[in-house]
């Protein structure tokens, strides 16, 4: 399984990743999920990635390829992140019906999701998610965050705090506590945890990067200080004796 | 969708479930996924409900009737609450097969899946999850509580809160809550809420019921209240600014 998830703020984009992937309980390893593609002066484009790692692994170094060679339509040349989500999509589909008309076994499953991220020249930041039939929806005003993989664990959460106006730091610690949820009630989501900030001024020395090892200290003290205070948050919570007889509760 | 959960404690057997059915966006209803069987003098048995209804309804109805012709076998007979999951699972797997094999629409799904606890005679309390598949597994130890339904919202709380030695009132409360986050994220989760506690020391003064309609004053200030408390809970983690260059993340 995997968790990825994307915000869209005011002031720029967060991308949050696991990397836990697994064919079986004895075939779990880790492989980042988080591709950026950063050759390029005018443009910062970013995919996060769930499903089948042999879909998604085929998207991305297609993706790659197509650069590389400098084919007629690649990263370099979609004019909107939109166009580069349709491009996703039809990848995408394209590769899971390679593998499903090659005589599936039954339970195999090929399907893949995308969420789909960047700035184009002067254009407004853009985050999108690739549904596995290869269509797409944005994220909005109303609803400014994306999730694909293991997204309920860590939904309440993102549904409380994330707006358009929350500021970067706040988004990504949100993005970081999602994830430690995740990790915390689902075993095949797992760490190095990747995450990323682009501010949307264009100033790439805005940039912010950093991979959480399982070990890495800020992580494990986010995720005791917030096992902490979920505690002491709930028992705080108004008491249940108004509504019950308080003696036969607690006597 | 339905969410219900029960949780085993040292003192006491806890039940809680939503009310709201769907059978598409125009067909939204409300009925009581909790089903108390108190006719008799030497036990104590309840079952909670999620999926198709008419199967959950089918499985309900014959408990009750078999209860009332006083079949060879029925509530009033069962000597485990194992052999009560039982009887449940062969039920549904009845039933589900009758609408299956009656030429079934595509997308149709006849499957339930139940929670069962309670207590018969001298024997300790128990709690089962009865699956769609009709076979079952019991609380444990190690695993306090059972969900069934929507149950991924709801269930990082329930892990971080509950222990066999919670107290019922705190393991209550805690269900409340876990069903209050599963409401927000998903709309076809909804009131009125039942919560039931059996004592497990036999004592049926001990019972506490309450229904919560939507508006009920203490549902509205616990939901309030933990919205409030996680949001300054979240506010009261560390910041990101010792990850990242706080200069830049700050402005």
């Amino acid at each position: 399984m995997t968790y990825c998830l994307a915000i869209k703020l005011n002031e720029g984009l967060v991308f949050c990743s696991d990397s836990r992937t697994h064919a079986g309980a004895d075939q779990v390893s880790s492989y980042s999920k988080m591709h950026r593609f950063s050759m390029f002066d005018d443009r910062e484009l970013v995919v996060l990635t769930a499903g089948n790692l042999a879909t998604t692994q085929a998207v991305i170094a297609t993706l790659t390829r197509d650069v590389q060679e400098e084919a007629s339509f690649n990263l370099g040349t979609v004019r909107y992140v939109s166009e580069m989500a349709d491009y996703i999509g039809r990848l995408s589909i394209e590769i899971q019906g390679k593998y499903k008309a090659g005589g599936a076994v039954a339970g195999f499953d090929s399907s893949a999701s995308f969420i789909v991220g960047g700035q184009i020249g002067n254009e407004k930041q853009c985050l999108y998610m690739v549904y596995p039939e290869g269509n797409h929806i944005s994220a909005s005003h109303q609803h400014p965050f994306l999730q694909i993989g293991e997204t309920k664990y860590g939904k309440p959460l993102l549904e409380r705090i994330i707006k358009p106006t929350t500021d970067p730091e706040t988004a990504m610690r949100c993005a970081l506590v999602s994830m430690d949820s995740t990790m915390r009630s689902n075993a095949t989501v797992g760490p190095p945890i990747e995450l990323l900030y682009f501010a949307g001024n264009h100033a790439k020395a805005d940039t912010q990067y950093h991979l959480f090892e399982k070990s890495d200290p800020f992580l494990v003290k986010l995720s005791q200080s917030w096992e902490e205070k979920i505690c002491q948050a709930f028992n705080e919570l108004p008491k249940l004796d108004e509504v019950f007889n308080a003696s036969l509760l607690n006597g």
